[in-house]
């Protein structure tokens, strides 16, 4: 235990991501100072939204660097402690990053309470499920008998946000990158449709899944997406804008949907950006409703593991290209 | 007096509206029937927004028709009346469109209090106030000492929102398409700032005149300027969605901004589309404010007359190219 694992950002991609723009590198064990302790990594969520940090300064997260660890979220178990409330032995959610131990300072940890699964903590019971929770019910709004739709259906965020349409009751038509994926949205976690935005029919197919139009569009793509639903958007329809994944992996973001404003305009639509951090005085009250709807089965939670931290750079290639169902965990 | 004269939709235009898309017809004088009145329009304006109505079925207005009076909102004094609430001789608003002559059904007459212009009732008590008030208060809702900005801010609906965000206490910046119309905007109506988009200079201007950046843009134009203002919004800024001007005057109208749904996310933006009808049942209150801010000189109505049905459709073309100060108004 002399030595850390990390991954480190080598190179920042002009076009698309690739593998090679990290490598693999040895770093001292780190020592926690005063209020901090010393974490090693069990598991980290990697996400889509962290490839904009790699893309210049129009992301929230900064202008982009290199040699340093790449960013994530993770959770793990503290192995040496200067804090009294953050014991050696508990399990914890933190920034993490990608690496075998980190020292987090005691205010931006969550210790994960006794009996529940850390790994929730990256999907439902974190980031995601959190996003999922007041993007929809907070910006989007639903209300019950209202048709839901969601793009990145089957990702991390998606497959919570359907599902919570649905408990609310909802007719939930999720979009996502296979016909696979779409069949397991529908068997398993109870969409009422599903379209496949690959498919040449795609926007006939996604109008004959709304045939009552959308009172809500739960973007997480942006793009030729976005597009399709600002044409199926029902009158004072609302659009909770979460993320743009169809324009990370690439320096040439395409332009927005013709649509805006036009369409905005005669079908007073309202369109909102958000950031979960806006509602972190909420979080608790939000875990309580996502712990709850999981232990009684009505939300699933599906990761999407991979084992070992060299694997992670080829992983988050794979996501950014669709290749994941549900949250990908990196299992050290 | 049996005849009435009309201004005809001729032909649909393919790119920019010409005035041969119009012409001039007689028709025979029309006869009121049960609840309807005969109006004698004396005259009407001409809105950038009707434009959106000879563009095929996007428009709220519907599919587009040749061989029909063209649309428009007039004002004119009632020559014979099956209304007893509506009598001959009283002032009214009418949808009259382009014509001397237009039967009216009583219930979409509003009747001008005695001793008010029936002009200003095209102007800042009409339509185009009517929208500056709701836009600006409802939609944009402006906290005092916030910047407001306005494009097509020397047009009909602009001129007044820029002078009402005056009103409240805001710091107001108007983008128009000539130097004229900003120094104007800033010596007569107490515009703060006021930029030119035609110039090579517009970004690195607008920015100049933001300082503080932009909390609330009250759109009225789409395309390239709402663009700018996207990089000039305040986190948790509000964009009013009013109108597309400059896409109106093409069969092909440009993608949307770069900035959508990216710049929404990270600044938690909220854009928001509305058309006045949304608002109707509000709008006595909101003559009341306007006449109010009228008579007190603090609002002034800008008009740009012209006369006669015969010039409508070079008067129409002209306004498209912002030829316009304040609201076009035809005097017959």
């Amino acid at each position: 235990m002399s030595e850390n694992q990390q991954v480190l950002i080598d190179s920042l991609p002009q076009g698309k991501l690739e593998a090679s723009h990290y490598k693999l590198a040895s770093a001292p064990m780190p020592e926690p100072g005063a209020d901090e302790v010393l974490v090693k990594t069990t598991a980290f969520a990697i996400t889509a939204g962290t490839r904009a940090g790699l893309q210049g300064s129009a992301s929230y997260a900064g202008a982009p660097q290199t040699g340093i660890v790449m960013n994530g979220t993770g959770v793990g178990e503290v192995v040496a402690s200067n804090v009294a409330s953050v014991p050696v032995g508990a399990n914890v959610l933190a920034p993490t990053g990608w690496q075998a131990f980190s020292v987090q300072q005691a205010g931006v940890v969550t210790v994960i309470p006794e009996g529940h699964d850390p790994v929730h903590y990256l999907g439902p019971l974190g980031v995601n499920g959190l996003t999922a929770y007041f993007g929809l019910l907070e910006v989007g709004r639903p209300q019950p008998g209202e048709t839901v739709m969601v793009s990145a259906a089957a990702g991390s965020v998606g497959h919570i946000v359907g599902q919570i349409a649905r408990i609310k009751g909802n007719h939930v038509v999720g979009v996502c990158g296979s016909d696979a994926k779409c069949a397991m949205l529908q068997s398993d976690l109870g969409f009422d449709a599903a379209v496949n935005y690959h498919d040449d029919g795609f926007r006939q197919n996604l109008k004959a899944a709304t045939p009552d139009g959308v009172d809500v569009y739960f973007d997480n793509t942006g793009g030729m997406i976005l597009g399709a639903a600002l044409f199926r958007m029902n009158l004072y329809g609302r659009i909770a804008c979460c993320g743009v994944v169809s324009q990370y992996d690439t320096d040439r973001p395409e332009p927005g949907p013709k649509g805006v404003p036009g369409l905005l305009v005669n079908k007073r639509l309202t369109m909102r950006g958000f950031l979960l951090f806006d509602f972190a005085e909420q979080y608790a009250r939000a875990r309580e409703a996502l712990h709850g709807w999981l232990e009684s089965g009505e939300l699933k939670s599906l990761t999407d593991e991979v084992q070992g931290l060299a694997a992670a750079p080829e992983g988050f290639v794979d996501l950014l290209a669709g290749g994941n169902v549900g949250t990908r965990v990196v299992r050290l």
